[in-house]
Formats: C-alpha cells, structure tokens, sequence
C-alpha cells in the first residue's frame, strides 16, 4: 500500500493537492484503502480510495482535525464526530464496516504491528473502586436514555433471534429462556446472579422458572431500578437485589449465572471469578458466562473504551479458559451467536434514533452523535467478525448430573416457535 | 495423609506387619487413599484404605512387582497386570474409578506437584516419520482385531447416544449424523477429511449426503481396508482414500472435518493445522473437529500414552484455541460429549470381553489384559471428568453465512428418533 492510489476526485481548482491532502492519502492508505472518499472541506478537496465506489463520504471541518486524525486516528475520528467536526454523508454502519474489513485484511500482513498496537493499549484495571468508577461512568447515564432506545425487556446485552425478524423485546425474551433451558433452571433452583442490569433477567428467573435468586450489581441506578420493578411485579421475596461488587458473592447456589458482566472483569480477575462461581455452585450446580468476545486476544477498540466503557475487555475464548480451568471447572458448551448481536444493536439504533430528539434534550448533541457512532461501529464490529459473542455454559469436573444431549434446549424452543 | 490409616484387614499370622506391607500402606496414602484392598501373596498380609468399603481387591503376584510399583506406581501397575503380576478381584472399572477420584481430591492440595509431574512427562514428537510410527504402533495392530469390538461402523471414536440406551451401532451413525448437521453438509459438498480411519465417516457422507470427500490416513492397513469397502459400496469415484498425512493436505473444499485424529497431532503442530484448515475451507467453509480432551493442560496418563497410544496427548480447549487463534478462524460451537465415550467405551469393553478368546488366539495373554486394563480405565476416566471429548465447529472469521441458531441440528434429530 506504499504506491499512492489515484483519486477518483480531483482537487477543485488546483492542479495539485495540498500537503494536507496528500497526508490524508497517506493514511487512508495504512488504512488499507477503504472505499470511503474524504472532503477536507477548508480547501475542497476530495481524497479517495481507488478501490471501487465509496459507501460514504467523510467530510473533514479544519486543518487541525486532520492534524488529531492522522496523529491517532482510531481515538480523534470518534471524538472528531461526536464533536461534529467530522460529518459522514452516508451509512455509518457500512462506513465503519469497511474500515474493519480494510483493517483486517491488512492484519495478514501487518499482524504484529496490529498485535503491538493492542497490547500497547491496555484497559483501566478493575480494582474494587476501579470497577466502580468505571461501571457507574457507564451504566448511570440514568435509566430514562436507556429505557428510550432498549425496549420494553430493559436489558442491555445481545437478544436471541428465533429468526431474523423476531421483534427486540421478543428476542430479548428468548435470550433469557435460551439461558435457562441450557441451565435446565426449575421451580425452587437458587440462583446467583453477578451483574444484574436492570434485573430484567433476575425477574424472569423467579416469575417463569419459579427460582430464587439473588442478584449482584455496583451501578447503584440500576439496581434502584430494579428494586423497584421487583416490588411491582410482587417479587420482592423471590428476588434479592444487593448493590456489591461480584467478589463480594457468598452463599450455595444450584446456578451461577453472568450475562453481559465479563467484558467489565479484566482478564487478570478471572481465575477469582472462576473461584466464586465454583464456591457458589459447589459439585453439582450449574453456570452460564455470556459475553462479548474475541477470535484471538486483542483489546477494545480504544475509543470504546476510552469513552463508552472505561476498563472493558472481551475475551477469547482462550483467555476465558482462565476462569475454568484452574478451578476444577469443566465446559459443557460454547455457543457464539455473534450475528445476534448486529440483530439486536441494528434494533437499539433504530430506536435510538427514533428517540434522538429526546436525547437531545437530555443531553447534548455531542452525546447524540458520541452515541450514534458507538451503535453503528458495534454493528459493524459484529457483522465483520471483529467481536463475538460466547455463551459457556460450565458445571463441577465431576458432575455427572448432565444432559446426554442438547435437544431439551431445542424442543423447548420449538415448542415457542408454535405458539 | 502422613498418618497411616488402620487397616481393615490384617496381616495373615503375624503380629507385626513386614517392611512390604507398610511401604505399600505409604503407596495407598499418597493416592489418596482410595477404598481398594491389597494382597501381599507372598506374605498373605492384606493393606485396605480407612475409607469405607474396598471396591475391589489388588492381589500383588510378588516382592519385585512390588518394589516396581512402589517406584513407579502409574505406568508398572499397568505393566504387571499386563503380565499377569497384578491381578484384579472385582471390577476393574470401579477400581480405577476410585484411584482417578482420589487423584482429584489430592489435586486439590497437591496440585502443584501433579502439574509437575505432568510437564515432567512429554509425548513422543509427531514429527512427519515420528507420526507414522506412532500410528502405526497402535492402529495396525490388525483390522481383524478392531472388529472383533467396534461393531459394525468401525469407527474408533466417540459415538453419540440419542438416548443412553441406544445400541452402539446406531449411536455411532447418529455421531456420524450429528457431526454432518453441524457442517449441514448437502449434496456436491467436497469435503477433506483428516484422519479417516477405516473410512466408515467418509463413505457415509458420501452415501447419504451426496458429498464428495478426500480421506487422508496415514495407517496403511486402514487405508487398504476403506479402499475395499468404498469399492463393494461402489463409492470409489466419490470418496478418495490418500495415504498421506494432514500436512499434505493440498485442494480447495467446502468442509474439512477430523474425528479423533487430534489426540494425536501434538500442541506444537496446531498451528500448522489451522493453516491447513483455513486454506482449505477458505472464506466460506465450515469445519469440525472432534478429539478427547481435558478441563486443562495436562499429558495423558503416561502408561496409555506408553503402552496404547505413543504421541497422544489430549488438549484443553485453551489448548485447542492455539489451532484457530492464528489463523483467521472463528469459533461456533463446542460441544463437550464426554459421557458418550464413556457409554462407546462400556459396549467396546464389552464386546472386547466376549471376544476375548478369539483375541488371546491372535495374540496372547498379555495383550488380551493390557487392553482390558485400557478400555475400563477410558471408561473411568471419561465417568470422572478427567477426560472430556470436544466437538468444535468453525468457519473463516468473516463468513456470515452461518445458522443463527443450533435448532437446525436437533430438528433433524426429533425426525430420527421418531423413526
């Protein structure tokens, strides 16, 4: 990629290109040469890839927004457009798609100076306090921006399609029963959840499965929340909402559960975690672990992490062998359903910008569009393979006490699907 | 356990127990203290574990297989009950049942040591000459002897049980099945299978999946009997038999799939393998692999690895990771299926045991109880967890064309079984 493409545009009224063009040239280049054309929009001129017709057009507000972009352009693109110095005329989703599909299909050759880039780049830890701040940074934006765009389940991690064209809150749905058949969850189980969310799953758990469940999270909003929706729905003796941190988990449990919880753990807190789930559910109980995840190791994308979720991590599934092994722990079932996730957040976005007048006010437009970006990468990140998603489904090494098959979990869905 | 356990019985005559019977009491507490009874026949004298009721007793020919297994309990032990020096009263299974759970339990204390102990021990490399050795060694012991115990579908893996009651023969075409549905392999598919066996997997996608299939196998006597039956089957123009290793594997395909070959690959080729994989798959392809297994890293037990299986060694799934990490591979789904080894190895044993006389007739008495000793201790091993069997379905990273869901597999299965 050393040879400079041709533009497919010309720069307008000039014969040359400015310096600053030419700079850009160069780092769409590195980039692997998206088909994306750029408009620096202080001079004219139109930078693009000679690969086939651009999906977007990225237009570029001054010269000192280049600067940031080509000094640290995975961070300053992200902060360039939620500041509205960068505007992108077209699909955002297909634009961030083909920079991860540029990006990967440069990392055949280029893997180690990509590997040495993400190892460079490494997460806040998640100490005690860290967690805390990181998790409220997050998840307390306040429960009325998320209750706008999640939908009705309120929950905050990727739904199961039954088909591509289940509803959200239906899909949502049958993620929480899709969990519970491959934890064989019944009537008087007891249940530890570590990272509740809301407590939609909490809930779910005890009115249609009939467990008891206690349910530990530290975004003091959300278990506010789910408190109060535990009362409502007259579940406030079946279910236990307690604000701690999940290293603070004590008491026998027939299930451990975790959904959407490992990405905020750190890769250095597994083997702990891995402690407390087998503590929790001892030689015979059940547990489940969903998360976002990895194909290889490699970090967040940096300006997630730096500005959506401080000190989040996904695993490969490698790494995530560090919560079982060492801890007598043995894998039933991995099951990545990755494509779910771009369903769901294809979803999200539509509501979000359905409700973005709302969010407006709410906030300000820079979160509008800091948001906006963050939904549509993420689709991108799913629907290209950069992110996955695993649901490890775990039991005691020496639990026998196991379906021969995983059929009970289909014929239940395929019961649903009937109805 | 330093403090010697009183035993149940006592020594035969005497008042004082010999320097034998104590060093053998020493042997019982650094096991663990597993509930099995010894006899001394030399002396008569009788050393029981404090803890409960024996499960079997181990009668100890004489002072030098004594002295043997006081040096090296793991791999003399199946050395003199190969020769005869060590006999067995009771169930074999239950008996090294016992020992593998008394292991476990000490692991947790001892864990450090056993690791040791397990680097300490190393496979035979599979080098390309290494491999064909190692293969050779156990799997041209003769066709004739194979199908004295494997049934009808010759296939020397894992098979999959509907129900646990199905027959051995049925649940191996339901392995067959089960595996195909995963890959939904269709007609014109063309399919590399590396490590065919007696060929019985290749021909049956051939004949009922309309695949087209390449089998490499490096066991000669294998090959010539998988080229004989694709010939009575007239499946000769569709399935090719090579012999020739893995790595030889050139072609484009639709599928590649390896059943029970992995086990004898070696950590440091998993790499190359992936290569291979991916290249043959390419960017849209479905892959699977099928192999025993551990909860984590550990060598196999070194008397099978010595006496049955030299070069074979069971990976974690972290282990396993380090085939598709590098190599642009995604992760679908894994499947643990351990307790259908052990239910496959139960009808083996089976089988092995009402055929034995024909098998001490091609051999002798020596063969005939090494692989007795080594069909009960499979079983007790896949029965308490120390041994696990994966099934890991893949597919190029950014190939979409991917189930949402796993119903389509079980949906095929509740066809089958309403047969």
């Amino acid at each position: 990629m050393n040879a400079a493409p041709q533009p497919l545009g010309r720069p307008r009224g000039e014969g040359r290109e400015t310096l600053e063009a030419r700079l850009l040239r160069r780092l769409l280049g590195s980039l692997g040469d998206p088909p994306i054309e750029f408009l620096l929009r202080w001079t004219g001129e139109r930078v693009a890839s000679a690969h086939g017709a651009s999906v977007a057009r990225v237009e570029i507000a001054d010269r000192a927004t280049l600067i940031g972009l080509l000094a640290d352009p995975q961070v300053r693109f992200g902060d360039a457009y939620g500041a509205g110095r960068i505007e992108v005329v077209g699909d955002l989703v297909e634009l961030t798609k083909v920079i991860y599909l540029s990006a990967a299909a440069q990392g055949a050759e280029g893997g180690v100076a990509q590997r040495v880039a993400g190892w460079l780049h490494r997460p806040r830890r998640n100490t005690l306090a860290g967690s805390r701040r990181n998790i409220h940074r997050h998840y307390d934006l306040g429960n009325d921006f998320y209750s706008l765009w999640l939908g009705e389940s309120m929950a905050y991690t990727c739904a199961y399609f039954p088909s591509a064209d289940a509803g959200l809150d239906e899909a949502q749905v049958a993620k929480m029963d899709h969990v519970c058949r491959k934890l064989r969850l019944g009537p008087g189980d007891r249940v530890v959840e570590a990272g509740c969310g809301w407590g939609t799953f909490a809930l779910h758990m005890a009115a249609r499965y009939g467990a008891t469940v206690r349910a530990y999270n530290i975004s003091k909003e959300q278990i506010k929340f789910a408190r109060a929706r535990a009362s409502e729905l007259g579940l406030g003796d079946r279910v236990e909402f307690v604000e701690d941190d999940y290293r603070n988990i004590t008491g026998d449990y027939d299930v451990f559960v975790s959904i959407g919880m490992l990405e905020h753990v750190g890769t250095e807190n597994y083997e702990e975690l891995g402690r407390i789930a087998r503590r929790s559910i001892g030689a015979t109980g059940r547990g489940l672990i969903h998360s976002i995840g990895r194909n290889r190791p490699a970090a967040l994308h940096p300006w997630i992490e730096r500005r959506i979720f401080p000190g989040a991590y996904p695993p490969s599934i490698g790494q995530m062998m560090q919560i079982f092994e060492p801890s007598d722990l043995s894998v039933l079932d991995v099951e990545n359903i990755r494509l779910h996730y771009a369903l769901t957040l294809r979803h999200w976005l539509r509501r979000y910008e359905d409700a973005v007048g709302t969010v407006r006010e709410m906030f300000d437009e820079t979160l509008v569009r800091t948001w906006r970006l963050y939904l549509a990468g993420s689709i991108a990140a799913f629907e290209t393979g950069v992110l996955q998603l695993f649901q490890v489904l775990f039991t005691a090494e020496q639990n026998n006490d196991i379906p021969l098959t995983r059929a009970h979990v289909y014929a239940a869905e395929a019961v649903d699907a009937q109805r």
